[in-house]
């Protein structure tokens, strides 16, 4: 809830006064006792505080998902598994569910997508990162274009593709195994590149450090690097990117 | 040389025929057998291509100085020394060296400068690559604001610029040691950040391979990373991302 | 059982010869053939040997409690699960459990608790080490106060909590991902701070490794740093500095 | 200066206002452009900032051992070499030099050393990593005592001190190599041991990582660990201890 | 078989032409397809080839145990589980089986055991490794003593130990953790040390190669080493330096 | 199906006219969505695009492998387990399934095999990869020797198969542990080798990572070296050479 | 010498018995004490030994170089300083030197170069390892063609040469940084692909490891790797395969 | 000196009263201040405390050697250069110098070698630590026979010598590069082998840590491994096992 939305509230009798002072207890943040919840986060950095779901106990998981619901806000959770997801149904009735990416989505107003992301892959075996990427760049507001199994070594895809690739306002690239692609497409575009590597590959692939060198020590410029299987991280920077371009301020 | 400004020059004859077909030879790269000089790549990436000195001879150092020169653009070189400055300033009068970072620029048409960039660092010690980050995102036409020994040790320090540093478009942030800086500063702004681990520090700091693990692993969002003492790196995406932003399409 | 504990039984006969013959040859260390029992420890070190459960088979498990036991001391078990606690249970009645962090607590004489221990942590993944934390701080005689979920993305957080923290004897701090949050509480205070890296986190945390890593390289002065997962042993030690101060000698 | 001595100078006349000003303008930090100087840590951390000389620039180096002259302040310099030295001795009299260890101290106005902190190496090796760890702690008030040379390959030598080494209120240990003594020592003691890794050694022993493994891992409670040749470090957090313990508020 | 006996079994007839021909045919090694058993081995290298279970599929270990059953020879297979040694059970009858080490062995003819090796061991986590050193060591003919439990934190316990394990002619030392325990040995005693690091310990242990850097840099002479959990190979080592001093040739 | 094959049928009638636009649409790649299908690969590699099984969804491998099928191709599916087979062979009658390396294979246009090529391990435990690099070689068109469990440690075994081996074109050596058997091997032979590290082993083998730094490291010259388990891509390499040089143009 | 050349020259009387016989006696190796001399290599590999001058004395190049010479043979050094050439020339005054890669080459009997290779680099800095390849490889009587600054940042330079590079027998592929070249060549080719990781690039790069790396791993199939700047040993499997396809046996 | 030729040296009156108090007095250990040399350590390990004088300044190399010569002792140092022995050559006339190993030896009283140890090298590079391994071998009273250069890339050079290298009690092995040295010539021997890695070699070889690994999981059992060029610790324990087998006690 913006500030304004809020006082205009109070203002027409909408929300009581204890509500209001219920409301403005929790400001800063809301003490949990295991967790303090940053509600606050939002109005410093524009997008909302975010629930990795991964690890947390399931009483953990419907107090945190139950406070954010109160609160009015849109909620995205990431690696959650469908155990969890059912946990939330229960609780949120309208939550979403991505199957492949583990993302539960929570919108209670949206408003219509704007700019361009690209979210490019190697191979097949990258989709569950993807799929987390478009997720999060669309809950924060980016329209999202994908472009799956363009890897290098059949270069051909990735040609017949580069001037769409380049007409987005940031391009989002997940490869794992050798991590080649973000450096070929940094090399072909003026856009700015954000590189997942993926734990994607065995052996000497490291669980995805292998990837994670190779795209940090590109040789073409225009590319920065977020942890391997970081979809979300690489998807909220580009959202970041994108709402500037968009001046969406 | 823009497209248009050569045809024109060829229209109106300021430029000869026979020039013209010397010019369109190397518009692709030119060919200096132990290098290929990729001249297109400013019509492709918007930023033509950079000369690395660090590491090379003599003779190549200047035989490539000469053919950027030759061909009428600016140039940026990174990671020189002295001497290597003395060979280029032989041939480019008007080059100009900057003795902490080691940049040379060559400047012959220059815009205005648009945007805004911060520059923050840790320590004293990330002067040199600071340097190199302002040099870089300036010769991209980037305004930029330094923000030095603003290190998470003494908060204060920081605290005391914050909406300074998030009034840019873009937030470089460097950092050796245990690399935190990054983190604390995304946590408190809605800009994207560009993170550069330095090798400043010495033991387990591994030559800057643990900030640069604390850099990919940050709890906070919005968080990217480039190669260990990659100013330079950091500079150029902050660039795209500035122009884009500022709308110097 | 303290040595005059001991001959005050033999005095006044509440204990046999016999039996405190059998005690006496103990003394140093019990032979249980797979282990030795170091009973000793309590006298050299201030504080007695604690049972790392995890791992040991059943049947030595229960050896080791019983002969713990026998020898009428409180006992502490660390990183048990259920199924050990049940086999304790068993043969202890007064036996605790904390199902977060796995301990098992039997304590037949309790003095009351001193000093104070600050117990922070980033995220409330952490909350398994910094419970083993408390349990142990307290089970070796000190009070502990809580923090918990204080990250460094979020620094009003921490800012609102950091005159309480700084009141205490000594801070442990407990982190995962990228590990921050010691270096930036130990920059406010001037109590000494012991850093407990977690494996919360993945791909690049390579399991806790990289949070270690930044501890060590801290540049905030009055950090030292355990074992990743070891909250066990940061509040050993600032149980033995929390009771120097507290003059427990 | 403490605040209660500057503002009896204010009262008395003996600073005039206008240099009363100009000090309060630094209270929080001195800004030097290329640096930030932390004047207010002494107030919020008891002990006030470091200079750490390696690598600084002369010019760089002169200004801020000036500017914190100019405050009245006692200096630590550690890591400095003679050439270092000789500029700082230029500016500041009565500087002194350690030349095993590099350490530059400026003492105006010198407390008596209060408590008792063992400092141990394992070997001759250690020995400018000892030096450090002594002029720290005697700096920030704690008596010192060295037990040089006692490294496990020949027992005898160490467990002829033990009682000695257990009297203190802290024990820093130093040692490269394979790093085993810490873990006998704290075997032995009820005190505190902060561990010292060092990067003697060879092959296999990676610059001092092994030693840092070994201890981190130590099967003996009350050890904590610090940088690789981090005497400071370990020295610091041993004088803040000690201070709590000598109830040095 | 030795080759005097086979060839007194071929004169006495105890033996046919044929079955001799059979037995010359695998001389040199068995052709099994998927496997080629190295019968020679003993005869090279005076003990012969053994088993390593672990992975093997069902129908290849039944086969290898027979064939060299049939060749008549002792048998030693080393990390085998229960249902391994059940196949080999229905094969060979008098197969014994040691439940915490997993070794299989087939004796039947069996010498008087010569001289005598030390096994100690850390802690009562190293047992495992510990009872297959012991194993081992016996099917090659040595006597062996176990010293467990004697870890460096209780340093009394090794000491009042040391005179029993320096008697040895080779001492075995097998640790975890920080792996200090050959160290301390080593600079006691006489005799040989072959250290063993175990994968006991977590997080920084980084599952023993943290004790094997420990055992590699020792600062204690008369240490070398073998792979972790490697129990088996340091028996092997042992038995031959304790036959060579037997004079058992 | 080659071009000619294709025109042809077009010619002939054989092919209507509208299944040859719907050959033609995925001349290049077919587009599946979440995947791109290199149709175009074998033209230009000479060799087609392989499927690797492993962590591929059930249904994105049964629309893999039918299109393939479609399209008229062998087929050659690495890594697959049982459930995967079963699914092929729903789709595939003909499909064939090597249990030891996972393999799946539909041949439908066999030619003869040609040349040789030598297929060499160090034990009985890599016998999985060495059928994947077996499997793959046939259906690339090599002829294939296998020689296995010839390691180093019984030297005789492998001397006696040297000439046989070096009678061959390429030379793929495939082993754990340690990793030598390649620069053994190199060191007899005039013929190039391709060395395959693989994970078996423990401890400080490092999940294969020992083996692969030991071939990389090679005293012997001739070798080359792929990842970790990786008997497929040591396979298409030698039979890449191996046609060249029995001249399968 | 070939053996049939030798017998001649006996035959013939051109060679003395007693020479013939010191000639046998050297057949196997020749022992010069610090070194034995594998003279025996070029019969049992086709190719003889190499003599790897770097970090070799003065005295013990001399004598081996000498007796080389004094063997007959073409003779091949590599990485030698211009101070090493200065002791060969001194002994044989035919010798030559290339200042890049610091080979030292005499050449006696010199056939036609056959087939061709490809000796292909990322950058500039990349020249020393490629001229090493390049030389190595006609030593061993191949043919080559350079490709030098294709790396995969500017595409078009690569796409304008690839046709020319598939027309090799063999193509060697160098590449520091990121390494991605050998992947994207591959990709387009039906050839064999030898990478050679460089140590050109810094702080992730970790002196060619990244760029190792991200070639064992890459995506496209026909890529096998040698150690990092191991021009010599990419350029003799390249010539030994070369040999094979043009039949030179 | 031993105690019983001490103790008769008093009581035939040539080492007076006073002089055998200040022997006795340092019995234990000499306290240097900044070292304490273990004068016990030959009393308790049969053989005496070593000096490793790399890195020692000059003043304590000086002070030690003189103190050792006092007591009457044989002494050996190692990783001298030539500027430390003028040192010790100033106060010690018989001193000798090894320029290859950098050995210093002063033997005052020497036995006769007994037993035979073998000192093989992979390469000539390996020279300097098998010297040292020679050195030390023969001062503590070892026999010596050394096989230099027979690596496995020329396999008749090591198989020509390997009855010779089995006639000896203990075997060292020293390699670098890929280490595989001690591998082979276990295979073919029933005497222990003592591996020694050498940082001989360049890229992957990661100064030795590949051939560490490579020794580390041999699959030949017999071998146990010293660090990373430490030819003195493997020539320790050689002589250790050679004199328990020749019966030296």
């Amino acid at each position: 809830m913006e500030d304004r939305e809020f006082l205009e509230k109070i203002k027409n009798g909408s929300m009581s006064l204890d509500d209001g002072v219920g409301y403005l207890k929790d400001y800063g943040y809301k003490e949990l006792g295991f967790a303090k919840l940053d509600f606050h986060r939002k109005k410093r950095r524009h997008f909302g505080e975010v629930i990795f779901c991964q690890g947390k106990e399931d009483f953990a998981l419907a107090e945190i998902f139950r406070a954010f619901y109160d609160r009015g806000e849109n909620i995205l959770g990431t690696r959650a598994d469908r155990h969890q997801f059912n946990i939330v149904k229960d609780i949120i009735k309208e939550a979403k569910f991505n199957e492949i990416s583990g993302t539960i989505t929570v919108k209670r107003k949206q408003k219509a997508l704007l700019g361009n992301i690209a979210v490019c892959t190697g191979g097949t075996a990258d989709l569950k990162i993807a799929e987390e990427a478009k997720d999060t760049a669309e809950f924060f507001g980016a329209y999202v274009n994908t472009f799956y199994d363009i890897g290098v070594s059949g270069l051909h895809r990735l040609v017949s593709k580069i001037d769409e690739i380049n007409s987005s306002n940031v391009i989002i690239v997940i490869a794992g195994m050798e991590g080649a692609l973000p450096t070929v497409i940094a090399g072909q575009v003026d856009k700015p590149v954000i590189a997942v590597p993926t734990s994607v590959g065995y052996g000497a692939g490291l669980g995805g450090i292998s990837a994670l060198l190779t795209m940090v020590n590109s040789c073409a410029e225009g590319i920065s690097v977020v942890n391997i299987d970081n979809g979300f991280g690489a998807a909220y920077q580009a959202a970041q990117i994108n709402r500037l371009i968009e001046k969406d301020l």
